[in-house]
């Protein structure tokens, strides 16, 4: 599958790896891919390109890009990317007043929603943005992601991309709305990743019985 | 352990019910008595008495009242509450909307802070408010439960009660301003319930390797 991954985070950096790993076709989309290659030549294979550059052809848009910009950058590439489906997995994460972050948008909307609205031409499904980086592209044997998103077709991609790298317990939480609940999650997982140590921690959905 | 429950919803009932089958010697504290116990003729063994009469020489405070109200409860409640242990599952929500429900306070705030800030005499642990209220006092095998609360001897006897009721993975988050991430779990808990069509589920934290 064409998958243009955009951002060179963390985040974008791990999904290029994987998805690269397993044998798909991704570009990297950046904002000035040369700045972005000086910065690390590896790139694990995948090509680095001008965000235009990145999604055109793609059967799959990464957003790996901060919660902060990313609204501005797809609105930029919207006439490309009509139908697109876009995997969301940015965080309205408010760095201004220092650590923790507090959500630039919550409780009665969501960046998840936020885009959808903004730009209704896209498909998107909120996804992993639960998870830490390292995780969401390989999970744990115990765990679960969630997805959420308007579209049953696009979600049935993303759906099948996480199967593919390995997350076993998926589940469907519907609309886009359901990106307050996984957004709001975030500041539950800051307080775990300090009291655990670590952000390689994840959460599994028990029911009983 | 003389065990003062406030409140006589669905998350009283069951720690009523669950402590005195323990043992314990509770006491429901209620605004109206008679008004409660007409309602309900059992009570499960637990006494039922006004809100003073309830918190007089309680070795506990079990706070189960709903979020909206529990904070001029306490207040009134002060002068007999000085260096009393209050454990919290209120949670935020604000129905005025209807369904699903907002948060009241929430990312730079939360309702658990709120308390401790008002009433400094008391000492307020965040707990189990991340469960509904038949797991809260009968755990699943599996799943994690969350303590929050700046007075560690407090944070201690709470854990003691978990623990007595059956939770085996209780992790301290730390102070009180972790009632922030406790509480803005909700969304994603009412998500949860309404995916799995059951509120009888529990989340584990799952810690790789």
């Amino acid at each position: 599958m064409r998958v243009a991954v955009l951002g060179t985070g963390t985040v974008g950096r791990a999904w290029a790896a994987r998805l690269t790993e397993l044998g798909h076709d991704v570009v990297v989309g950046t904002r000035d891919p040369a700045v972005s290659r000086e910065r690390d030549e590896g790139w694990a294979g995948a090509r680095l390109a001008t965000f235009a550059e990145a999604v055109a052809g793609a059967d799959l848009v990464v957003n790996a890009l901060s919660g902060a910009v990313c609204e501005d950058v797809l609105t930029a590439l919207a006439p490309s990317l009509e139908g697109a489906v876009v995997m969301d997995i940015s965080n309205p994460l408010d760095f201004s007043a220092g650590f923790p972050p507090t959500l630039f948008v919550k409780d009665t909307d969501s960046l998840g929603e936020r885009l959808q609205r903004a730009l209704p031409g896209m498909r998107f499904v909120k996804a992993v943005n639960t998870l830490n980086a390292s995780l969401q592209v390989r999970p744990p044997t115990e765990g679960s992601v969630f997805v959420a998103g308007d579209d049953e077709q696009a979600k049935a991609l993303v759906v099948g991309l996480l199967t593919e790298v390995g997350h076993r317990d998926i589940i469907d939480l519907g609309d886009i709305t359901a990106s307050r609940g996984l957004e709001m999650f975030l500041p539950l997982w800051l307080r775990l990743m300090g009291a655990l140590h670590t952000a390689e921690f994840t959460i599994k959905v028990v029911r009983p019985g």
